[in-house]
């Protein structure tokens, strides 16, 4: 059985396929559990040649909690350390255990320091001890420097190792000392500007060092526009920042504006990634950690959001009890009561997904929230319009009853109009409010559009049936 | 009245207010809005001073047609070209008209090809006719090099200014060139090795060529481990390829191995943006151009999805309708049954969420399809069970019957239990045929959680009261 390898580096023949990321196929995913079990360590280790280290992630995220320790046990002497950065919390935890604490301390200490964090701040406490307390002591005082930062702060987020010259130096004297030091960061764009008190006054591109002759100052070739971001200036804000501003890196200082390190773009583009994972998820009412969960802390997860949609649900309900009469006078309504509020529920939920995603892209802000409100109330009651058209006469077909076709176009009308207006409001109050207008605007809307939906068309039915 | 500056360079003095990104406040937008009326360009001038591109194109973007023609005109003797590629594509055709033709010729060719070909791209036809007649032949001739590659590929995000040596130079020979050519892209972060085919076949990071003697040959210190992107390749691909190995640049090449591009880290950060925004978007029911589409457009775009949510509406009203005799019999029916549809409908909504996201992450795969439906069925199972309890309880508070607070139990455990199992199979089985699950699963979940949750109850109460 054969699989292919790791994707070519420079392939000089072409080969369109070659090109894709490579994927753990079902067929190797079966191969390694069946080596796992029959304890085979040869078989597994020829069948990991040549994979790239996010892939290796991509397996042991894949494999259940014992295979994870067994494989990592057997990968554990040659152990790739840019493996630990691409696991899920929960195959971290495994993989260290396999590991052991002291080859995990070792393959640690390998890493850059907020990739460390990252990972040590993620274990559990008893894991999280046992290591910090194998840990070097100078590397410990890093990592609980870095551990101090707030969650999703910028201090977690960017590299300590940057390069920094003085502004009196010339490109020469530049030249030297990236000559001289040969422990520099593996990818770094720009040499920060320092003054004599470490505070950043300018960036010089490394093409602009080597365009440039050596009797150059550097002070005359530096590039003084930048932003500057705080250690604790929340990740997404720097995410925003980055991308506005098309910036490809930019120096973090802390309160007294000392440059303590550098965020680069392939920093962001994680953050990016995640940021926008989590409110997509957190929008379906699940939270970010539910796709590594066990069954039972899944189950626990999910079931307060399933708990408070029962409370809007019920709320809906007691709305169709108050007509419970009505409904036994005419059982048309029960059957078309539903469709109102559904109708009603789809209409706003495309309004609060438009007025969330221009919330989040800040396309949507005070200087435009009225027109935004108006454009939406617009959009519903016209839309509203062209549905209860469509609806009366099916309605009407169905049920041969003029007026019931008519209360039920009257309902639909209402209950978009509501829909659009509340689609835009809620987001936008929730947003003044403080809460996440991602996770929040769609209980609060179908909980409206429900009661709505039901009130419009069974109260308008109460008061036509008398 | 004073509007702050764009963002401080390199400030000196600390002042976390100031590292905040600059926004464009109502008060600027309506100062700005007065001064257009008024035709008064000398205000429009000073309030726009220091004002970054990005924020001068979000505030076009928030103004009306007329006011961003208008605006432009006056702008556009040092109209700055960097302003383009960051408005909507409404925003650009309007500018446009204000700049004029010969005048936006200008603008664009200031602008890299990728970027004055997606701007391009999203004019209307006459629009873009007219500029294209207007552009020297040879700047012409590139545009069309660049619009002829597919829509969101490599091809449209590359840059085409690169920084290329062959193999048998040195390093030395290399800082030569790269000192001789003054016309180099701004940001470069590699030099690619090629071979006399123009195959690329190693990259240096330029920190490697300013740390190595002038006198060491390049391919002794070129890497030849990366990854090569075609220029049809999806963007979406781009991006996945970026984030998961971590990249920072990528060669692109044709169809024959020749480099004819580039793409680095901060292009990806569009595209996530925009594929991650565009998902989110289309799982609530509205395209990408719901935020920039005027009232009738808007109408329009989001109409026929609340058309298809109508059908499945009236499908589940169909399903209630077979029973109106049951409902007749027992109004409570009719106030409940909307509980145990909307439950499933929440519940399968998680499974959902979970379920795409972990297909858009590649982390839902082939190799563990049937473990993640299994987990679902039982997370849907169990949950389903927590809630039947409480909701059984209710029910029976309520109406004191025994045996319809049993019914509404059995039906939120079957309902959710299929939501369960429906929300992983029908992401996965989409995904397999090729339709978008984030666009296209919501609407068969909703459609099965509905017609599940009315017929499981109203069936089991038919059943019962016989």
């Amino acid at each position: 059985m054969s699989h292919p390898a790791a994707e070519p580096l420079f392939a000089t023949s072409v080969d369109a396929a070659r090109l894709k990321p490579y994927e753990i196929s079902s067929a190797l995913l079966e191969d390694i559990q069946n080596a796992l079990e029959a304890g085979d360590s040869d078989t597994v280790n020829n069948l990991l040649i040549g994979v790239h280290s996010a892939d290796k992630a991509e397996l042991l995220n894949l494999l259940s909690e014992d295979d994870r320790v067994e494989l990592a046990a057997m990968l554990a002497d040659g152990f790739d350390a840019t493996i630990l950065p691409e696991l899920s919390p929960d195959a971290a935890e495994d993989v260290i255990e396999g590991l052991g604490v002291d080859r995990s301390v070792e393959v640690l200490q390998q890493l850059e320091t907020d990739d460390a964090v990252h990972i040590i701040d993620e274990l559990s406490d008893d894991s999280r001890e046992d290591i910090m307390q194998a840990i070097p002591a100078a590397l410990r005082g890093e990592l609980e420097e870095g551990l101090a930062y707030p969650e999703k702060s910028a201090g977690r987020m960017m590299t300590k190792k940057l390069v920094c010259v003085p502004e009196f130096w010339t490109v020469g004297d530049t030249i030297d000392y990236l000559r001289a030091h040969t422990d520099l960061p593996e990818n770094f764009y720009v040499v920060y500007v320092v003054d004599a008190r470490f505070h950043p006054i300018g960036r010089i591109t490394l093409g602009s060092v080597l365009q440039h002759q050596r009797s150059v100052k550097i002070n005359q070739i530096s590039n003084t526009e930048t932003y500057r971001v705080l250690t604790d200036t929340d990740q997404e804000e720097v995410a925003y920042l980055f991308t506005k501003y098309g910036l490809v890196e930019a120096p973090v200082t802390n309160a007294s504006g000392r440059l303590v390190g550098t965020i680069t773009v392939d920093d962001v583009v994680h953050v990016i990634h995640e940021e926008e994972g989590e409110d997509y998820l957190r929008a379906g009412g699940v939270s970010e950690q539910d796709l590594q969960a066990s069954l039972i802390e899944t189950i626990r997860l999910r079931f307060p959001w399933l708990f408070i949609n029962l409370l809007t649900a019920v709320l809906a309900s007691v709305v169709i009890g108050m007509y419970s009469e009505t409904i036994e006078k005419l059982v048309a309504l029960a059957v078309l009561m539903p469709i109102v509020a559904s109708m009603g529920g789809n209409a706003g939920i495309q309004s609060v997904t438009v007025a969330v995603r221009a919330l989040a892209t800040k396309q949507l802000k005070d200087a435009n929230a009225m027109a935004v409100i108006r454009k939406e109330l617009l959009i519903g009651f016209f839309n509203g319009l062209l549905l209860a058209t469509v609806m009366a006469v099916g309605a009407w077909a169905w049920y041969h009853d003029a007026q019931l076709a008519l209360i039920f176009g009257a309902a639909t009308i209402i209950a978009l109009t509501m829909a659009g207006i509340s689609g835009a409001v809620i987001p936008i109050v929730l947003s003044k409010l403080k809460i996440d207008p991602a996770v929040s605007s769609g209980i609060f809307l179908t909980t409206i559009t429900d009661v709505v939906g039901f009130l419009s068309f069974l109260g308008l039915a109460a008061w036509w049936l008398g």
